[in-house]
């Protein structure tokens, strides 16, 4: 099993042969923690969409839609990006629609892959137990910010990467474990120097940092089918 | 001051500012190590060139030359690119012309920084040092291979890093000193899970390699000035 680390999108086109590679998408704050989390309140999809315009269609057609622009909820929209907006009692048993610029990105990315799944802390184990039982080569994919390097997506790829050290790793993956096992006692404080925690923190939005630093709130596993994230 | 680490040169473009910022260029292996060892045994100046063609010219005109492609030497060349090939009495007294493929891309992409600096762990003091002085904001730009990240340039932009506490640093930053400070008892040891590592040791340059992870075995500061990089 090799694992390689994409830091940043703009590193994506170094993979090669994706068809046979496995993705895990990594946008820890806050996208995928949020996606994990609407699809473990019971979801039966999350549809995500790169574009607003094409949240509201979905939102004109009755669906609940979920997405901010600035660190606001959108006009209009059911939901913002924070994790706590998405209540058992209002997303049971619907599909839901996100709209997140980095997150959605990787995931259309990602496309043909030979899988792609859903990472977070929230549900880190499941995601390594899937990997390890899959025993395929894998891609953990961070979607960092406006195309930087962003330091909890990377750690994440080092949570799961140090999970599995019966693969092989390349330079990147051998970063990002170093600085897991350097932050893994204390994420949230690791995560305060982080500059994305900086940018999150002056929104007031602290309690969701300490909430995507969780790990293994969920044993599920959130996989792309046909456009739509659905548990496996 | 402000420190931001570049850790492939695919991201190189997220710097803005370039004019006012002091550039480290890193090619731990080998590019940098061997410039810094050529100018420490006496040579008046390294100018970098790209195209082995280039190189040709300046040998055509008398220069010592060196650089390899494919690990080998190139044929009527007087060096490779091991720093062992540039004797004191080879070199001492001499402009010297060295042909690489990684390190000479990103002394060229740094062109219009406010200064742009040679580092390597044989002069990490001494780097550290100016840049202190300096107080400028930095970029540590890492050659990587072939566009991808590579860990011995990474623990390097960590090593500068880790001695600079005062500054403030991106997300890209915090991940080479954690790196760093994992690896520093033993960057052999560290660097043999690399990539990089697996390439040159299967070429029989392990040598180097040990060469080239010693901290401060010169107390030298070579910088680029009218396209020929000399000493401060």
């Amino acid at each position: 099993m090799q694992i390689e680390t994409i830091l940043s999108p703009n590193l994506f086109s170094q993979i090669v042969n994706l068809e046979n590679k496995v993705v895990v998408v990594i946008d820890v704050l806050r996208a995928t923690s949020t996606i994990t989390t609407i699809l473990a309140n019971g979801a039966t999809a999350l549809i995500p969409v790169k574009k607003e315009s094409d949240a509201v269609s979905y939102k004109n057609k009755g669906y609940l839609v979920g997405g901010e622009r600035g660190g606001e909820t959108i006009e209009g929209f059911d939901f913002g990006n924070s994790p706590f907006h998405y209540k058992k009692e209002l997303v049971e048993g619907k599909e839901v629609v996100l709209t997140t610029t980095n997150g959605t990105k990787i995931i259309e990315m990602s496309a043909n892959a030979k899988q792609v799944i859903v990472g977070s802390f929230l549900n880190l184990d499941a995601i390594v137990r899937h990997l390890r039982n899959l025993n395929s080569d894998v891609v953990l994919f961070c979607a960092g910010w406006q195309d930087r390097v962003n330091l909890e997506d990377s750690l994440f790829a080092g949570a799961v990467a140090s999970q599995l050290i019966e693969a092989s790793f390349d330079d990147s993956t051998l970063l990002t474990m170093d600085a897991y096992n350097a932050s893994k006692s204390n994420l949230f404080d690791a995560l305060k120097k982080s500059n994305h925690f900086q940018r999150l923190a002056s929104k007031g939005v602290t309690k969701d940092i300490e909430y995507c630093c969780q790990e293994n709130v969920f044993d599920i596993l959130p996989v792309l089918r046909d456009g739509k994230i659905v548990l496996s």
